[in-house]
């Protein structure tokens, strides 16, 4: 950072620096901000393509708004590198998603800059008209609040939800729509198509913007008016247009699309908008991975691209010969080799074809799986209107987002027990996208839900027969959690085999004390064992691969209970109403008394980390395991 | 129903048999129907004013398309009584809402005419596409599906996103949005707004029409061709008409409004659209409560009014003198006392002002309570932006509809540690609403979320001094959950107290079990003490309300592990994960080994029945405490 390449940015530690700086000097800025992101994910990797694309947006901001006392709030972390750059964090920014470093996304935890909390989608305008409000409340009322969402956020219900009270509530905000035609993946929808169509319209926005300023310098546009102007822009728009705008529909005046990577228009535009009355929406035309050619033409390989070789453009990766394969990779693979088998069988997922792998059935079978975008809710609804009508969907949504499915899996799967195999992908511990993508809470929040089945499977095998199980008659709606990342089995292309609803395995018998686990957690404990074994001559600790979290197996658990005094249960989850707790409920419905240790999640929310990391400060890896099979070796003993 | 009055109604049992009717006879029908459902309502109560808005919509349903084979969705099943009466249940719909009787809401357990589950608002849209997707896919591609949606629930972000993707998906389904421009209360948001201002526009409907069949004549309306109709039918909508219409914008035709309650001219318009390719949107406007003047002029009222005496429209309320309050009573009385002494409060409903009763503080403080429209997450994530700018809202919501919160509740709220008191009414069993609305999973949902405070009240001076505690400064989110109907406390308005976060209360001392409890069920507990104490000369029970699920009261529950042999917990909540696991969880922690019965409600979905049934079917009523108290006396002795 210290390089003539970064003289402008040298100079710049916050927001109020930026705002010293000429109009005509920003172009450079923008282009020593790219530079630096570029820079510092080519070694240290993170999400790319999204903050490339919003870096004037992100300068104009700053330069425009009075920052942190106006309000941005971002929709989605992933855009807001530059941001962090500018807003005190430059130093830093090289800790970016490390253990102890900058967070994945922007948190008021970490930063007065950022206003509220965004890792997961379409929240932004709900919280920023909370936040408007509350300015007003508060003796704030001269405060901006910014809400910068993108559209494939926008095609989420929350943001509907949003939009549909900011055009009724007093107040001034501002909506920003980053249009890239991208999520993750490319955008979907009817939204999306209608984005589309809104073209530049010059004649339009020109005669709207004089008029606005006219009627701004007038004083004509108080409250009481405001409504009447707001009429007439739309009937103007759609004289000149002929143009349906959502927007416009649900009363929110509307402006654009104009090009998000021109700064000096950005910076004009702001200002016209900042000091407007009432609620208004500014579309953006932007490109995900702007400024970097190999990212501008393949935005969804670069949303998240690992090391890369900046000058090339070629993306640095490991070796994976002899390395076992992604979860995610025998998912999508698996789906495609049942779907082809299984004419019911149809995937869905909410706008991660690519994360979850559902692309591989996709490109086989484009008319056997949906991306029906971000819109978590709608995917298991949408699933459990077609498996009431004979269908067979997997809908696979990362388990942190299916919180947003919540009511849907309960009212609109359980009750009438309809066959929807949910797969919980990024199950567990995430690593590096943090507290709000870690998938913990899903044991506990789906196991009081009558009439699922809920599975984890311990490696690659376990996934394939679990998914094949799922799909075979009568068994009606079926959770299978599994993580991110690499399995444990090289050769993972088994030969499928039904796997009784509700039995575990017991991998090791034992003469001391008994571990059962769920999931993938089940290797560590594997590991574990092996050395305290080793350690200890003579201990024989049993292993039981519980397999299903519900049903339970009520027979191995039996087994455990009259056998061993000490049951150590290990889960990936938090250890609040999980895996753990089942074993409790079931031991005491049943009249045991064994003393019973719980691994697993505490309760307080995870930050970033790589997996290792995390399962140490959280004590479900390896050595943690082996400490408390130890104690309780130690304690029976 | 064997009077001269049902002439027509007495020979229909099935749909078939109102097809067989002339068209002008089916005016008469919808008389009588009216009739009966007002006859049987005024003795049984239920959802009375949006089924009477529905009677010439259901009529003209059943009479164009060939149900079941076509499938019709009811978005929320308080439109559906027609539906019910005219589908097989005519003779058994005066078991209507009781236990065993007829469901509240339609259910494919109970008719294969109601093609899907429809107790929570929102999800027809989806569930229908799915349907509509799957009926190509099974060989039934001339299946008709058609969504009959409200307008109160086309606020709800499900519907948006069930919106978006029917627009691009291809199907043929028909969106029916029956628009009383009321949910349960008055509508509010923008879409409702930009639905008023869609008034009948007769020349544009009528050349729209009239293009339309002859485009369908002509055989032009092919797949290929649609997307051209389309936006010939926007411009043409534009130009006539000058408006924007949100469904346009997300290019799903769209016709309307008509007038619902003209019979003729819906069996014409559904005749219609019925063979029409691609997705469309029929607009009605009806009104709520429609032929029966008292429910015309007070729907909010009339939704569900109770008994009535029909020819006065007198509504026969039991005399409550000397009668607890209902809790909603105090939540709402309680809520604006706290407001006038503390600036920050806001008050926060999704559509349900009536209901919980916050309509209290939004007659007497307007400015200080928002109703945003069906749309918990927003409702959440809308309080958490105001907390987050040092407000504090009080954001209430029913237990069963806050699931729809569940992200926003973990995402939004409790990873900032942000104020927001959310009030879960409803929590527990809440009788003839049945399976979908009983709040039976909140406690094992919300405990594992880490920040969160959750206590529940055994009566209304503890609820009062629960809301009281929570907007003191400093004690962060804050769920309060309570249930529907009747406290136990005559005098209720006590002199506020702060409690002391996370201690019970040791009601009663014991030298034989211990019992402790949550909420007002432990209303039933003491009664049940007192019964065995009476029975059972000498033994005393001990009595703990806990009043807080977390954090828990561990000094009590370290005397009652270490004084009894015998613990009981008693909750209105699901047992798996619920208050009796986190006791375990506790115990097993503390190394206690205390023997635990956990009553609760069991891993199914509970039917509706009053609440006194019900909690003797899931085993918490009086009987069964006390039965379980005798049982753990005399294995201890």
């Amino acid at each position: 950072m210290e390089s003539n390449d970064f003289k402008l940015l040298n100079k710049i530690n916050y927001p109020a620096d930026l705002r010293k700086l000429k109009e005509e000097q920003l172009p450079q800025l923008c282009k020593e901000l790219r530079d630096d992101i570029l820079k510092e994910l080519s070694v240290n990797p993170g999400h790319m393509a999204s903050s490339m694309g919003a870096i004037e947006l992100t300068v104009a901001l700053h330069y425009v708004f009075n920052t942190p006392e106006d309000r941005l709030v971002w929709d989605v972390g992933h855009q807001a590198y530059g941001h962090k750059i500018l807003t005190g964090r430059k130093d830093r920014f090289c800790t970016n998603r490390k253990l102890n470093g900058i967070m994945p996304f922007p948190s008021p935890l970490e930063s007065e800059y950022d206003s509220f909390v965004c890792g997961h989608a379409s929240n932004s305008i709900s919280a920023a008209l909370g936040m408007a409000l509350a300015a007003k409340k508060t003796g704030n009322g001269k405060r901006h609040v910014v809400a910068i969402i993108g559209d494939g956020a926008m095609s989420g219900g929350l943001a509907f939800e949003g939009l549909n009270n900011v055009s009724t509530t007093p107040n001034d905000m501002l909506i920003i729509l980053n249009d890239n035609n991208m999520s993750i993946d490319r955008s979907v929808g009817g939204l999306k198509q209608a984005l589309l169509k809104l073209n530049t319209n010059e004649t339009y926005n020109n005669v709207r913007f004089k008029l606005s300023k006219w009627l701004n310098a007038k004083g004509y546009l108080d409250e009481d008016r405001r409504q009447g102007i707001l009429r007439l822009n739309n009937a103007l728009k759609s004289a000149i247009s002929h143009q349906q705008n959502i927007f416009e529909g649900l009363n929110i005046r509307y402006f654009g699309p104009f090009d998000g990577h021109n700064i000096t228009e950005l910076v004009r535009v702001l200002r016209q908008l900042k000091d407007m009355k009432g609620p208004k929406l500014l579309h953006l035309h932007t490109i995900k991975g702007h400024g970097y050619a190999p990212a501008e033409k393949a935005a969804t390989i670069w949303h998240a691209p690992g090391k890369f070789n900046i000058n090339t453009g070629e993306r640095i990766t490991d070796d994976e010969t002899g390395v076992p394969p992604k979860y995610q990779t025998v998912f999508g693979e698996t789906l495609l080799e049942l779907a082809k088998n299984n004419p019911r069988i149809i995937g869905v997922t909410p706008a991660m074809p690519t994360g979850c792998s559902m692309n591989i059935l996709m490109k086989a079978m484009p008319d056997r799986a949906f991306d029906v975008g971000i819109a978590e809710g709608h995917a298991v609804t949408f699933s459990a209107g077609m498996a009431k009508e004979g269908m067979l969907p997997f809908c696979n949504i990362y388990s942190s987002f299916a919180q947003r499915a919540y009511d849907n899996i309960i009212h609109d799967v359980a009750i009438l027990k309809l066959p929807v195999v949910i797969c919980l992908d990024r199950a567990g511990l995430v690593g590096e996208d943090g507290a709000t993508h870690h998938g913990a809470f899903d044991i506990a929040a789906l196991r009081p839900v009558p009439n699922l089945t809920i599975a984890s499977p311990m490696n690659e095998h376990e996934l394939r027969n679990l998914m094949y199980t799922a799909q075979l008659d009568g068994k009606g709606p079926f959770v299978i959690r599994y993580p991110r990342g690499h399995g444990v089995i090289v050769e993972w292309h088994n030969e499928f085999e039904e796997i009784e609803v509700g039995t575990g395995r017991k991998l090791k018998d034992g003469n001391s004390v008994a571990v059962l686990s769920v999931g993938p957690i089940g290797n560590n404990v594997t590991k574990a064992i092996e050395a305290v074994e080793k350690e200890c001559g003579g201990a024989q600790i049993a292993h039981y691969d519980m397999r299903f979290i519900k049903p339970l197996d009520e027979k191995l658990l039996a087994e455990a209970a009259s056998k061993f005094k000490h049951i150590i249960t290990v889960e990936d989850g938090v250890r609040k109403g999980g895996f753990g707790s089942a074993v409790l409920e079931w031991l005491s419905d049943n009249n045991y008394t064994t003393r019973v240790t719980r691994l697993g999640l505490p309760d307080k929310f995870i930050e970033q980390g790589t997996v290792n990391e995390l399962q140490h400060i959280t004590g479900i890896d390896n050595e943690t395991i082996a400490a408390t099979i130890k104690n309780a070796i130690g304690s029976i003993s």
